[in-house]
């Protein structure tokens, strides 16, 4: 990778018509391109952190814009580099036009993610930072917001950098060991190496076992809603986004396609799923919704499954049990206003999806269901992280079954490094253009 | 209208996710709200116009977001209030929860345009140049663009101000010697009156006969495309475009809906019109696109009269001579590609639709004719300035003739009062609840 020494300008305010939009310029060169089209305080005579009304104009010394520009010198800005904030009003037109200037003065427009990149490789904070500023701006419940800016604010990654970098000083004693190759000495103290890696361990295993909840803490939980025909599986929907989302009648199989809709309770966000009751049928339209429904309840963290009473008080027959294996499921009985619920199925969660009753029940057991599933507080919400973890801990594995059948300093070495070249791809101390690339393409432009 | 003294928030940038939102807070207790949920410096003892890294935390001391803050005190802000910007990660859960964060601590939520009216109240910039805000951020165009910041500048509204100040002058001379009614005293030189009021008349009849030329570059030029079916009216309205805007085939009367579409030659805005060709016709639906035509030929400010040759080089029969009345016509002769232009036809301008030939001349052409329409430098581009400086104007007038006739000094004093309040209504001097509500109700929130 190298570092690119140009100077880059992007829109860092979304798309749009607004009362003021953001330029932001970044690079060795930006103080000296927007002295040129700025009009006001020499901007290279000013403190950092400082600003500056005056005007953008163009080569004709006409009038573009009024603007505030904000000033930030290297090494006290986002980037590390020199970066000049102009904010403009938040017309279309007035930005596309001080962005030709800038580029028409010498710079380059920014590419998706490419100031979070070089605050990244100038140092501004690791890797995984890095993937949480994305993460930030992507959030939609408190819950995955509080995740990302955890990882922001240095979240796992810091206490794995300095675990990794004790394992470097035993890597090293281990392979200085093989320059004394024929000696038979011991730079490296077994026991304290095997301390060591399970003290990384306890650190990584948590993390690792925290990405399932984690992924559905940012993504939303994925509840599906199943149960017979005319349950009142799309009332209960309704009820609980609190709109009329699926069309309700009184005629079983009403339903076909799978209806989604995300809800955010307690700062969780749950991502609910209607689907076709489970029946025989010859309806084929009904007979595909009915096997999406399966396809559904295999996506699906939690199950609400829902039965309703007959005029005896009786749960209609129902049975899906093998349907439902290893999965996490909440038993629900609706139409609890209709016909009282029988003491047999005090286990059962009784509702009224139509009048709302128990639903407020219902939510807080989604809620302690979720809870369950926390393993640890710092969370993995990111596949990359997922799988260099478990890549890690498996080197890891290695490292100890080698240590426990005493074997030779050059397995043990090969087995360490390959445990560290992990952990640094993770938090970006090993990097390659391929990996960067991936991961700062998926930004927006300006970021 | 009263000075409104609580502090207010809002969103400043576009609506939508992007690397960084702003949030404005402009108000008396601006430093102390924002202070509250801002962990960093000290922000009243900073100095005006410096930026703050710090963090923005909930009343659980949770971080809602890493910030930057910008500081103007005042009266050196956009509203001359104590105003923050809190630049912020650009996604809408963070957005709303600080401004949640802000309202709780004391923050209302600012109304559409509440900030440009606190300006205007405060004296920062007069109504003209406070309505150029709202219009410099909706331009779209170079000229239209160029008129909102020559207004945002002073622009007319400047000059104005100043002759208003010595017709108020007069106003009080004139009515001091009503004082001295008995007295037959003249305080204010009838002479230097008339001539101030020339002064002023030579200032505003300009301005009033630029309205329609500004009017226009604002909203985009109306060219209406009429001529006879087939004449190629759809594949110029898709060369100009240069997209296939409209559905061509070589069938007469394919087109039945006017179509429209904008497009910027040289930084004006045009707006074409496709119309049904002209011709009489059984077709209903084809008679009702043939009506709507001969409205988009009201409507025009520019016509053009599209008409082809056929196989003898003749042009094709079309006479609408009566629609044409008193519009500026382009005569323009279509399919040069096919036929040889006949050189009684030298007075039209030949081009080929089809091929592109002759499609810049036509460009050319309709600048000309925009520029033909320009009366002054300063343009007029509001209904309400054109409203009052017609109004101004007819009291000017009234005047003019009361001096002539040598009208008692009461009267003229009244005519004289009544310019003086619609100027004074045009730069805001003078203003009332519903023309502040009328006016900034149109403006973005944030701004």
């Amino acid at each position: 990778m190298i570092l690119q020494q140009d100077t880059i300008c992007a829109l860092a305010t979304p798309q749009g018509v607004g009362a003021i939009g953001v330029i932001r310029v970044s690079g060795e060169r930006t103080f000296e391109i927007v002295n040129i089209i700025f009009k006001g305080r020499d901007l290279t005579k000013v403190d950092t952190h400082t600003l500056h009304f005056g005007t953008i104009r163009d080569e004709n010394e006409c009038i573009v814009d009024e603007v505030l520009v904000a000033v930030f010198k290297n090494p006290t800005s986002f980037t590390k580099e020199d970066v000049i904030e102009i904010s403009c009003h938040g017309s279309n037109f007035i930005i596309q036009q001080i962005l030709k200037l800038l580029i028409k003065n010498g710079c380059r427009l920014a590419q998706a993610g490419e100031f979070t990149q070089r605050a990244f490789l100038n140092g501004q904070f690791d890797l995984v930072q890095a993937e949480a500023v994305a993460d930030i701006i992507a959030a939609e419940s408190e819950a995955s917001h509080r995740t990302a800016i955890n990882q922001l604010r240095g979240g796992f990654s810091k206490q794995l950098v300095k675990l990794r970098e004790e394992l470097i000083h035993f890597a090293s004693m281990v392979e200085l060991e093989l320059d004394f190759g024929e000696e038979d000495v011991e730079f490296a103290d077994r026991d304290d190496l095997k301390n060591l890696i399970l003290r990384l361990q306890a650190q990584i295993l948590p993390l690792i076992s925290s990405f399932s909840y984690g992924n559905a803490i940012k993504n939303g939980i994925p509840v599906a809603i199943i149960g017979p025909p005319n349950a009142g599986k799309s009332t209960l929907l309704n009820t609980l986004l609190n709109e009329e989302k699926a069309i309700v009648t009184p005629i079983a199989g009403t339903t076909r396609d799978i209806l989604e809709d995300v809800m955010v309770i307690s700062g969780i966000q749950f991502r609910f799923i209607d689907t076709a009751g489970i029946r025989e049928t010859e309806d084929l339209i009904e007979s595909i919704g009915i096997e999406r429904s399966k396809q559904a309840i295999e996506k699906a963290d939690i199950v609400l499954l829902l039965s309703s009473l007959n005029a005896t008080g009786e749960m209609e027959q129902f049975d899906i049990a093998h349907l439902l294996k290893n999965k996490d499921v909440i038993q629900v009985i609706n139409k609890i206003d209709l016909f009282e619920k029988k003491a047999v199925y005090d286990d059962w969660l009784g509702l009224s999806a139509k009048l709302g009753t128990g639903i407020e029940a219902l939510k807080t057991e989604l809620l302690n269901r979720v809870q369950d599933k926390k393993t640890s507080d710092v969370l993995i919400t990111n596949l990359r992280h997922y799988d260099l973890l478990t890549k890690t801990n498996e080197a890891l594995n290695e490292v100890l079954q080698g240590l426990e059948v005493n074997i030779t300093g050059d397995f043990l070495a090969q087995d360490i490094r390959l445990a560290l070249h992990h952990l640094g791809e993770l938090t970006g101390t090993i990097t390659n253009d391929d990996l960067l690339i991936n991961i700062f393409s998926k930004f927006c432009i300006g970021k």
